[in-house]
């Protein structure tokens, strides 16, 4: 079993009064605050009701959206918005910024990191393009990140830039724009034209390129985009286990193989079902329509072990950063399939008591009270993150010293 | 069916005679000599009887190596040579370069285009990389290119100069040399080390990539190769068609997928089968090892019917340029596959006589007895390539108009 001290920090704080002079001798409260490893989760569901949409009589059995989000900001500390341009833009010209605004502001306003899903991608596409040349195309997409990226920067300093692009240019489920742009352009300068917008519009947003396919193919295309020069923040690695869990082995020896290029990884999208999995044969998800997914008590102690095992390993891991589960609730998960954490009815499922156990129990340093030494020193070992003691906040980043001065 | 318009042309070949002057209202011979498109074949088995190995007592049931020479010169015009490093160079500093010398001098003489098969692998390599470190084994893998590619120089000055970079850094089956290279450096680097090697070294070679892998993984790393500025003279790819025949679909869409780079393609490796097929579970079709894999008449004929339906998909897909067959007899066939053309015991297949038709009688011009106009002129219409009139040789390369004035 990992160690995890990668994640970890022992200091000593020095603890000064308002005045500045060491407390010594004196209990004083230590409490985490925030995890610096990003556990994340969608934050679709939150988006009408953080703009006011709905109302008590259309409040469905998943209980009341407060309810819901009491479940997810408990748990996690980072939230992926929905993007996609053909929801987000589907008549050219009117873009759903002010919605999406609102509801990034929520998630910000209560310490949530949000990240915008995703600014280019084949799938979901505004089929508006369909209309227009490839060079118009590129226009567009160029035109739409640097739109985004200005109107949310300050709330949203973190996208998915470019979403699945090894298969971009050979999908053939649907006509799209951005299959035609990158078949004429290549996937690369495609990723480039992206990234370049992107970046040029909030130089310190962290930037993702993101993939589905954990092949070869996505180490490849990696390879060519950073020898291209193109600044990739973080590796995003999607892992919809719908059709089984990997475990451990599969696990690591992607992250193995990802972590090679040096850079932070980020798993994107993870789902494991509390239902019947889905059968192996199935290649392309979105193939799979059943009329009812059930969550099952069988299938749901399943899931908590395996999301147990999964996050275990992926924190274990020195290069993750970030983990995001795909789903909050089953009431409208993708493809009807039972991967939330909440059922239907709004009650937690095991596995989201699994996972909170670790976030905010094994992993968490609870309200804890310690005397300081006679030069107001007190050793704090915990996860790494921001912790207050007595109200005053501070970081563990690393091994060493750390001075707070409580406030007044 | 294609055209194969883009195979051929249309002259008129003014004859001159050895005065200059035009040969008037003449009967001339017209002969084609050779074609531009490469029919290749692997020249393994011509290497030893090249060097006068063997003797009589020794022949085998294939019959004599001339005979079979004689059925391989017949149809092919380019063949491949091995420069399996573990097999070349088993100790270090001991090369096989004389014996490889004679056999690939023994092509050229007979007008065939001889490549040199494979610089850089990580299968069948040098045992004694196994003890070198990263820098030393890069240091070896540039040394041992720039010396073959001088070596050989003006005899093959074509070159698979690295094959397989896909799966190299993550390929397990046994340690080697190039994957731990490919590993700790990364497939560009890796690409990039073998061909600065034989570029500089011979700046006028054609040299290719070569790889198995035919899905978007290849196309990822060749869109990153040419991001990088590497010169690829050719895209190889391979088709060892154990577990069944692509079929025209599989094989044009393919072609289609790797024209988009716009270079010729290379059909370098092409294999199909006279006997029962592989199961299609067996991913490394190294590990199909069967005591006994006979060829078959009912299988002879559904290789012979699909050797002539993927050579006419090849030669009709403007972007190939050359198509190598994968084995010219049974006898010694890598995995022991009756995948040849010849028998083990020395006669042709259907498959062979197949080939032999479309490559020697339906895409070929025979001498053929032609009478020149009153200004010497005769119109010439066959396959690009060489050709002779009355012995004296031209080119036809494309429309227009060419001029022969002939040999005293």
């Amino acid at each position: 079993m990992p160690t995890l001290s990668h994640r970890r920090a022992d200091v000593v704080v020095t603890v000064l009064d308002s005045a500045g002079h060491p407390l010594a001798d004196t209990d004083v409260v230590v409490a985490q605050e925030r995890h610096a490893f990003l556990f994340g989760n969608i934050g679709f569901d939150f988006v009408g009701p953080a703009n006011g949409e709905g109302d008590a009589s259309e409040t469905s059995s998943a209980g009341s959206a407060g309810a819901l989000a009491d479940l997810w900001l408990d748990v996690f500390n980072a939230a992926t918005l929905p993007f996609y341009w053909g929801g987000f833009e589907p008549v050219r010209g009117r873009p759903d910024t002010a919605r999406l605004l609102t509801a990034a502001r929520w998630f910000a306003d209560r310490g949530v990191v949000v990240k915008g899903h995703p600014l280019a991608w084949h799938t979901v596409g505004a089929p508006w393009l369909l209309d227009l040349t490839t060079d118009e195309i590129a226009d567009a997409q160029d035109a739409r990140i640097r739109r985004e990226v200005a109107d949310f920067a300050g709330v949203i300093d973190t996208w998915d830039v470019i979403n699945e692009v090894v298969i971009m240019p050979v999908f053939d489920k649907e006509p799209n724009g951005l299959t035609r742009l990158a078949w004429d352009r290549g996937r690369i300068p495609t990723i480039r034209l992206a990234f370049d917008a992107a970046r040029q519009t909030n130089p310190s947003a962290t930037l993702l390129l993101n993939d589905f396919d954990m092949s070869t193919a996505y180490e490849c295309l990696i390879e060519g985009v950073l020898e291209a020069g193109i600044q990739v923040d973080a590796i995003g690695l999607q892992s919809h286990m719908h059709q089984g869990y990997w475990g451990e082995g599969k696990t690591l020896a992607i992250l193995d193989r990802f972590a090679r290029f040096g850079l932070p990884l980020h798993l994107t999208e993870t789902t494991l079902l509390s239902g019947e999995l889905m059968p192996a044969h199935i290649e392309d998800l979105n193939d799979h329509q059943v009329a009812s997914w059930p969550s099952t008590p069988d299938a749901e102690a399943r899931q908590a072990d395996e999301i147990e095992r999964h996050y275990r390993t992926l924190v274990g891991h020195p290069a993750v950063q970030a983990a995001t589960y795909w789903g909050i609730t089953d009431e409208g998960a993708w493809l009807g399939a039972p991967g939330g954490l909440v059922r239907a009815d709004g009650t937690p499922k095991p596995a989201y008591d699994a996972l909170r156990r670790l976030v905010k129990d094994e992993w968490w340093l609870a309200p804890t009270t310690l005397r300081t030494s006679s030069t107001g020193r007190v050793p704090v070992s915990g996860f790494l993150g921001t912790y207050t003691v007595d109200g005053t906040a501070f970081s563990l980043e690393r091994d060493g010293e750390v001075v707070v001065r409580l406030e007044g």
